[in-house]
């Protein structure tokens, strides 16, 4: 019912505006006695975080995490474990450049949620996109190292939760030049070497142009036992869709074959089934690991498609909130591809999904 | 938090197997003093109702819809009214062709949810698919023509739902011969009266070789004032996505330029605006109706792709529940393409999640 | 969020007036795999179902109850069972005498929902109380005996739940005569021979008057292990508290020493603490086998008052729904002391809570 | 389904233990624009703060509160406003002596939740009672400000919550000296003058003998009109028996005449209703202004029991973390009455409760 809380029995609560004093989350639900430093989500939030390249933005936030509760060193526990109490993690806003904000406060942005809010809501805080900003997806990041572990410590043994740019703009990577190993080479999460160079000057002859480019991100969880997720409604690809589509500025979500499953036939769709090593063996993964709501113990693959950064030089057309028309150049250090930094907000979200199923399975079947 | 459970405040609530003494929706939250006959419900049963051609699977459920509970006519009231208490609605199972289940009781058919529910529970009911019987989307329609009326009450004025289809396997509809009069007269819900055409024979000749196809549905509403859905987590696209994925054999969830929004640059996916008799005037539609997760008074547009029937003649490789390797050939009365089904029980969750967010406007809002 | 629902993980969604063509609980969350009849459920609704002594209402419902869907009996199992599905009950109404409702119809009975349920939605469904009826306490009946086999199910053993009454009108039971083996032998689960008697000739003498007497009942739950429960707000206690107030006519609901906590002294209160067996041995209990939210292996003890039914023969000043004042007098078939209804009731609501938690707990902590 | 979430549309979600860096709430649903300050809330929370009278723990904390978030002050509003967004609240915790929690580490207070802890968690942060500590109630007091502001908002003219003392130890006060004026004028919110003296005495007394006591806090809020609460889980006063409950050390909830209702006769126990300036009028309320789940428009009167602090300087005996019998002192700074400060505390949770069923009912019924 919350506004603001993602999951069931693990679940998350992020509060927080880009230009408050800062943003946090409260994790609910966490099971006891897990080892938990704030370096770990540090690590996770360094990696994510803006000024790392020049194609994200050159806000400069250090990004430093504080655990604030649910956390506790006993001298009995080698070193601090959750204690099974709320975990609250905070995130200091400190580059909050005093910039100009009328453009924003008057006018709207199109593509932008300003028109929603202020329809919504009677007004709304427009410094830097206030609650509708992405700084809301750094909690998740935090949020997501924490589900992580307790992942692993529900299943006794981590699934492997990676996410990669599949698609810049319309160029896709080649499926046939896959390389794990890429992805962490280049600023793209690209598993294609050469995709990513041709994404490169791609992104930056867009950057100079004052434009943007969408993105499409996977993430795959492999090492997921079958049997997590529920019909009807707590179905696990229900919920990975939910997931994904609250990211900002996310447009669809796919699982498996996806968009693609449309134009199969029967017999292509159908991943039928072998024994290997003594366990159910698929030879194809269209259903991308879930079946009738539930993991097949196959990879979880899920896809997601970002639209290109709405905050753009190019002048477009808009109206005022007194309703005169006008147009908008939408300054600022903005991404030109917003789905860079989609990249492990989405394996957060797989990993928020997949932590709080695991506990929901416990629950009804363990 | 509840498995069979979906919305906020306006809350359906689904129970029964395809097989077993009937199925049922409990409907709460609903606002009291609405008009509600069993009739209007029934309408619209019938209108996806099994057997209506033969691209539709040939059981005959007569599928008659009673309301047990919620609705009470006050000598006070014109007709019967919604009280405000849960309305409960049945529909009787009274076609149970006492088949041979032996086949799906032993062996896991490809693509079939038989493998995931038994490492789940356990076991499970294997008569029809279960609980994971698409014959459940009938309570989701039946709940729909409660959603609908709701909404107009709460908005002073329904807004209008149309669902159809776009594609069937890799054929797509041409949106330049788009007519709304076309979608009631083909049973595929097609805008495309050449399209459909086409569809009907590529089915007819996928039905005979004993194989499926799949299809893509798209849901519009128009008429939804701006400012339904809420930030971060109740997005309105996130619940749709939710909506739409828990949906039998859906693979995938677009808003407004869906997938297609990755490859789009800024400049394009920028919806402008204008004023035009007064209110925003938008000059593109990319968003699909939602920005930052709130309606923005423009047309809500979601798109999902349904895969293939799993049920096909075609022999597939599976193993037994015991793990012996072995063939599967799924007879029974099944549909060649599921998809078309899918269409009203889509138009209906676009209700339900609209009417949710109505009240949950309403509460924080009004 | 659900109006209609009760419970977190073990849920329970009632619907049902009391002169509607039934009532109905879907329980959703059962683990699977647990052996469930119906005849189990009937027993215990028998047990409470009215018409059984001159005490409680001469209306006479058959209470037949029907598992409708989430139980299948495949041949591999021993007896039906559990499949996870939601578990759908169904009792019809059967005795609606056609009696005349004109006086409850447009006069408010004083201590009933009339007024606060035209105030709230409008009008009502005044047939018997519509929802406000005690009737839907016979599906917290039924839907106990799924809990307490879940929760057997779950603690690998059942604690024993018991209910009695301790006070009816102003008469306590004495607790020096307490015997257990009473409580099945008079028709008010008194565990006091001598208590017993007096209250049958009390009632008798309020019945004839055509007045009506409250009561005190306690549920004891023994066996419960350790852990159970949740800060902050998912105590064991707050859920207890809500789920015994929730009860039609309850007014007040105690954890062990309850009101007379306030009254003792700090010496007094503690629970001092020994070892027992190699396990943690309580001196006293008026925690009430609760601290901090969390269950202490105690026996868990709860009280609830019932107030005196309102439905009485003298008349009472009241106004009807125009504002008119007037007189009433309740014919009907009444309950003259509906605490005795309470009983089976407050001990199946005991179990909704304790498996509820049990469920939760091995979510969080297994 | 959130173990630190209270409400169901206006719900908030506490964080923090007692000894780590500080405490915090994050509030979500509440409308916007809502005029709110800190020094709005920091007043509240002056008048329960530790320290200000020989009857509370002399633990010296500031109590600052800060607001994190959800507030913006836009220069077209009159002050900050809330926004629709999260609210986030943190108090730093300061006055952390560095004492010695030896004791409580290795040794179980009788009457604490130390042991329920170590059952459920396998360990907990011992420092000051971590997340059992009452310390956690000046969040619920600072959320209490924002539900009365929200509650005033959407009713457009706020009920009047006032909280007082009515029994302390076993002395209850005399209805007949009843006077609210007194209430702010002794250190026990007590509304007879008299007993306050005697309770004075009484206390100190108990304070040098290292005792404790118990009491009675009542809480009235007058101007709730009718037609707020649901039926059958959602009930105002299940829901405000769950919300006085969930107090730390209450042990019984009374809503009108509570446990004395039981010995009423139905006669006595009827509120008659009249019509007074157009509305109705009951002539007595026993009911404590809910029927039927629903607020009547009648004062809205709730009791609840707080028993004696368990921490005390007599010895008791208990044992040890590894089961060794021992005997305990609890020394430190505590509060010989906890009671005391749980009067603001069930004010606070009355205003929660209301401004929950406030907007529930303005989603349902408005």
């Amino acid at each position: 019912m919350s506004f603001n809380t993602f999951g069931r029995v693990f679940r998350i609560t992020t509060w927080g505006e880009s230009h408050g004093p800062g943003i946090g989350v409260v994790i609910d639900g966490c099971p006891p006695g897990i080892s938990l430093r704030a370096e770990e989500i540090q690590t996770a939030l360094d990696k994510r975080k803006p000024g790392t390249s020049k194609f994200v933005t050159q806000r400069k936030e250090p990004d430093t995490v504080k655990i604030l509760s649910g956390v506790f060193e006993d001298d009995r526990t080698d070193g601090p474990r959750t204690t099974g109490a709320p975990i609250s993690l905070m995130i200091d806003n400190v580059d909050q450049r005093s910039k100009d904000y009328d453009a924003i406060r008057d006018k709207y942005r199109p593509g932008h949620a300003d028109i929603t809010y202020d329809a919504k809501y009677g007004f709304r805080d427009y410094r830097g996109g206030g609650r509708s900003s992405a700084r809301e997806t750094a909690l998740r990041v935090a949020a997501g190292v924490v589900a992580e572990k307790a992942l692993a410590h529900v299943l006794h043994g981590a699934p492997t939760i990676r996410a990669f740019m599949v698609q810049m703009g319309p160029h896709k990577i080649d499926r046939a030049r896959f390389d794990w190993s890429e992805v962490n080479k280049n600023p793209f999460w690209c598993p294609d070497a050469l995709a990513a160079q041709r994404w490169e000057h791609e992104l930056e002859a867009a950057r100079k142009a004052g434009s943007s480019m969408g993105a499409v991100i996977e993430v795959v969880a492999s090492g997921v036992p079958a049997g997590l997720g529920a019909p009807v409604y707590a179905k696990l690809d229900a919920d990975l869709a939910s997931a994904m589509m609250s990211i900002n500025a996310v447009k669809a979500v796919e699982i498996g074959a996806g968009m693609e499953a449309a134009a199969l036939t029967g017999e292509e769709n159908a991943d039928e089934i072998r024994m290997k090593n003594d366990h159910p063996h698929f030879l194809s993964n269209k259903a991308g690991g879930v079946l009738g709501g539930i993991s097949s113990g196959q990879d979880i693959v899920v896809r997601f498609a970002v639209k290109p950064t709405s905050s753009i030089l190019s002048p477009r057309r808009t109206i005022t909130r007194t309703g005169e028309e006008t147009e908008i150049v939408t300054k600022g250090r903005h991404d030109p591809c917003v789905g860079i930094r989609g990249v492990p907000v989405g394996a957060a979200m797989m990993a928020l999904v997949l932590a709080d199923h695991a506990l929901l399975h416990r629950a009804q079947c363990s």
